[in-house]
């Protein structure tokens, strides 16, 4: 089940960044209305509203590099916890910034996983 | 029910943290037999682990200092997700140490709450 726990995380957050830094407005694939993200102390509800914040950023073209993976089972049948920490390095900017990023996954009903819980932090040298 | 979540999440942060520097043996009591901490990559269960893992770790005196503290509603009734940011500081370094954190909060039936997840990660500059 450990096991299981760490593919999906990790096949998660590969999905997760490469749609971040090819095609932004597809990561509301990922949310439900019933989704919550913090960005940066900033709380969204619902996938259009998501979407709508994460494809309004203030950066165009960006590239995210992971330093670390963790991943927990949590608490609902099969849903997993993923916790992040990786750089992320913006088009016009030479110095990438730390971040760190935890996700909460929850199986849907055709056996794939949605964001229920996404917080994401800059960590500011 | 959000400003409630954010109530309950600064005050672990600050419960949490305050015994974590002044007597870390007493973290046992925050967590349960189900409790599972990954910590810098290692992955430990229960109570009586992660307050041996936690108690044993190669440093004595430390300070946290908390930067930021991000939380959510999580699944299950009365869960709450906290995310927290900050600085840890030993007695024989010099500069403080940039980590990041998560934890998922469950409500018990005596009105207060344990720690089922806990991912911890320094985050290297």
């Amino acid at each position: 089940m450990e096991d299981q726990v760490e593919v999906v995380a990790r096949a998660f957050v590969e999905h997760y960044y490469y749609l971040f830094d090819s095609n932004r407005a597809s990561l509301a694939s990922l949310y439900q209305p019933s989704s919550i993200l913090s960005f940066e102390g900033q709380s969204i509800v619902g996938a259009d509203q998501i979407q709508q914040k994460l494809s309004g950023l203030p950066f165009g073209q960006c590239q995210h590099f992971i330093s670390t993976i963790d991943s927990q089972p949590s608490v609902v049948a099969g849903s997993i916890i993923v916790f992040v920490t990786g750089s992320l390095k913006l088009l016009d900017e030479e110095h990438p910034l730390k971040f760190s990023q935890m996700f909460q996954l929850i199986p849907t009903l055709d056996g794939t996983f949605f964001v229920q819980n996404d917080i994401f932090r800059l960590n500011y040298a």
